[in-house]
């Protein structure tokens, strides 16, 4: 099978004219000029990219988009746990099908996944999206008993070397220091919520602020920040990815760095919830990994990896006041190639050269704008969209073509579990 | 004609469920309950919104998208005057037909565009969009003779009720103090640029800085910011509408408000061009009237006004830390009667009551994650796309319908506008 397009970029190598990705078995076997490789199926007008890695979603909250917008962190949160107690395992599966479905008519082809049931797994397994699938736990440590072992032997039928699984300890909030140290001790990727807004900053230093009166529901606070704290016990590593890290000061940075902890940024999460920009940046010169996340609808409205690219690139521009703070070309290497590092799944996922993973996005700037290119990637990033997404390949298989109704027909069956999230609130617009 | 949806907003008045509006001649007769005012055309899973009221736009640079993209503002611009200087009248028209079809299919009913040729009174009077068309001049007094009534001239046949004229004395750093009074005596609607950037406010107030080596082409710098300047002169006043005001004090703030200035801020721009977020919660609890602009593709990338929504949303929640520093809500109201009255058309559009002009649009939110309905204004704003505008009326006569494909017709004969803009740089990608 071949693939070419007026531009293929590989992230790894420089940008193809004209180019060609040749896949055998499910792997990329070349990459160059179409005129040397063949056209097989060429797309006019369009762009091939490494399909996106999200460094960090919940496809289970795939209908939860505008779910208590506007009130502050605690207090969406707290709808947010109330809600999601209202439906069960069928709803879950609902829900993350419809989750992975629309990842996939973004473009996305791999997933870091904080699962709250284990559903994910199932639905990536059933679409043949890549996932590392991290089963949530909170608490303390003897949810590995009763919550994560159940939840693993339920998804264990789904596992496979494309569907993987992770733990996910919640947040230092919520997991008690106990329960992170037995997180790590087994051995499995880690996904974690780090240095998420101030309110959470100020409840873990000194337990005061508006998280003070959900102090009956939280572990004691610590005394300390997050990352101070996991630092001392020990419990950061390279198999940590972070989502968030936006209130991290220097010395926060240089224990991230020491551990070779990845970070999942978040942009349209973090400014949606009021809890600001992080300093990618800076994350970025202090030598971490970093990629890019959608987290979930339920605080970023959807799945949509063309508008978390916007969000990062206008996000990072405005706070460092520099036009060229974050290139197109930049952007496009955190949602593929950075990501993947993120995840540690770099050596098999995230660019485009022989032998990786044929994960692969054709992404059309027909009729648009932006043509004839004056660069391809800037293109992409600032003028894609998932009705411009042509097709989406994992491991060489079409997972995804323009004009597949698959991800409607599952955002319709997944329409019950919202109908039953929102009721019994009155459907009243502000 | 009578348009009924799941959802009226009107803005002025609270949302009406299963909502009709009626239109007679061209004006909104009747805005309320469709079991009482009749079905007629029915948009299911649908909202029906006042136009979008584009508070500052440059029709003229539609096929811009990513000219220049990552330049700092001074180079940007210098690129953007080379490469403009290379196009005619007939391409101005081409591509201002092109930047008007785009915002029709965006839901946008009136824009106050700065037209450096004239040519968006052309377009906007072809294809039925609403304009306040103000005619850029630059430099000193005699640009009134020498460029503005050339120029007013020749788009006096299209000229009218719904396309009216006004002058656009470009900015304080390129356009002395007596072609400013001189553009304020002739009794226009005026627009400008104010305060956009760090570097545009240190060469004003010094003469150093970035722009310090452009200082050969510009007039001489005022040792004082734009707005000070302007207002010590007696040229600020209610006709002027002020795009950018990014970098302001409160001692601007309050200039303005005692000239009772309007601003279009235009969030995608200021963040892609690195020049910052405008501080929103300021400039409204000063007092100003305030709309939300696309400004054009050459900054923001395109005429959408769902995507300056988002960044509107965005930057500001990121910049306040705080999730309800701008509602899906208040997100609408200034796009729709806060541009109006920014550009001094909210007796006739901007809102749905009766008597106003019958300027709407349809949004289909159908096959998305936002059914069923929890709060209609976010989830237009949040969920909304070009591609979901169903239905755009300008005075009761649809000028979009979705699948209309006039756009995409007059964006490839704008094309070869583009080819020549680029020309003869090579068409790599970065």
């Amino acid at each position: 099978m071949i693939v070419s397009a007026d531009w293929v970029l590989p992230i790894e190598g420089e940008p193809i004219a004209d180019g060609a990705v040749v896949v055998e078995d499910g792997r990329i076997a070349a990459v160059g000029p179409a005129a040397e490789l063949g056209e097989g199926e060429r797309f006019e007008d369009s762009v091939v990219v490494p399909g996106f890695v999200n460094a960090h979603s919940h496809l289970e909250y795939a209908v939860y988009a505008g779910f208590g917008d506007g009130l502050d962190f605690a207090e969406w949160i707290l709808v947010h746990i109330e809600r999601k107690a209202r439906i069960g395992w069928e709803e879950h599966v609902a829900n993350a099908r419809a989750g992975a479905a629309e990842c996939l008519r973004s473009g996305i082809t791999t997933v870091g996944d904080a699962s709250f049931s284990g559903a994910a797994a199932v639905a990536c397994a059933e679409l043949g999206l890549r996932a590392l699938v991290y089963l949530e736990v909170f608490g303390g440590p003897e949810q590995l008993a009763t919550r994560f072992e159940p939840a693993r032997k339920r998804i264990t039928p789904f596992l496979s070397d494309r569907v993987r699984l992770g733990i996910s300890p919640h947040a230092p909030y919520s997991v008690t220091p106990e329960l992170y140290a037995a997180c790590l001790e087994l051995g499995l990727p880690v996904a974690t919520h780090l240095a998420e807004s101030e309110d959470e900053h100020r409840w873990l230093t000194s337990g005061t602020g508006p998280w003070e009166r959900f102090a009956d529901a939280l572990p004691p606070p610590l005394g300390t920040t997050g990352i101070r704290h996991l630092a001392a016990r020990g419990t950061l590593s390279p198999r940590v990815t972070a989502a968030h890290c936006v209130t991290v000061d220097d010395d926060e940075l240089a224990l991230l760095a020491a551990s070779d902890v990845a970070v999942a940024h978040c942009p349209r999460s973090n400014a949606l919830l009021g809890c600001g920009v992080a300093p990618l940046a800076a994350l970025r010169g202090a030598g971490l990994r970093v990629g890019l996340g959608t987290d979930s609808p339920a605080s970023a409205v959807s799945f949509d990896m063309f508008d978390e690219l916007r969000a990062a690139v206008l996000g990072e521009r405005a706070r460092a006041r520099r036009a060229d703070a974050l290139t197109g070309a930049e952007a496009l290497e955190l949602a593929t190639l950075g990501s993947a590092r993120a995840l540690g799944l770099d050596g098999e996922v995230g660019s485009l050269i022989p032998g990786k993973r044929a994960d692969l996005t054709v992404v059309s700037l027909a009729g648009s704008t932006w043509l004839p290119w004056e660069d391809a990637a800037t293109a992409v990033v600032l003028g894609g969209s998932p009705d411009r997404v042509r097709l989406t390949l994992v491991d060489g298989e079409a997972r995804y073509r323009h004009g597949d109704t698959q991800w409607h027909a599952l955002t319709a069956a997944a329409r019950d579990a919202r109908r039953r999230l929102l009721a019994p609130a009155a459907s009243t617009p502000r």
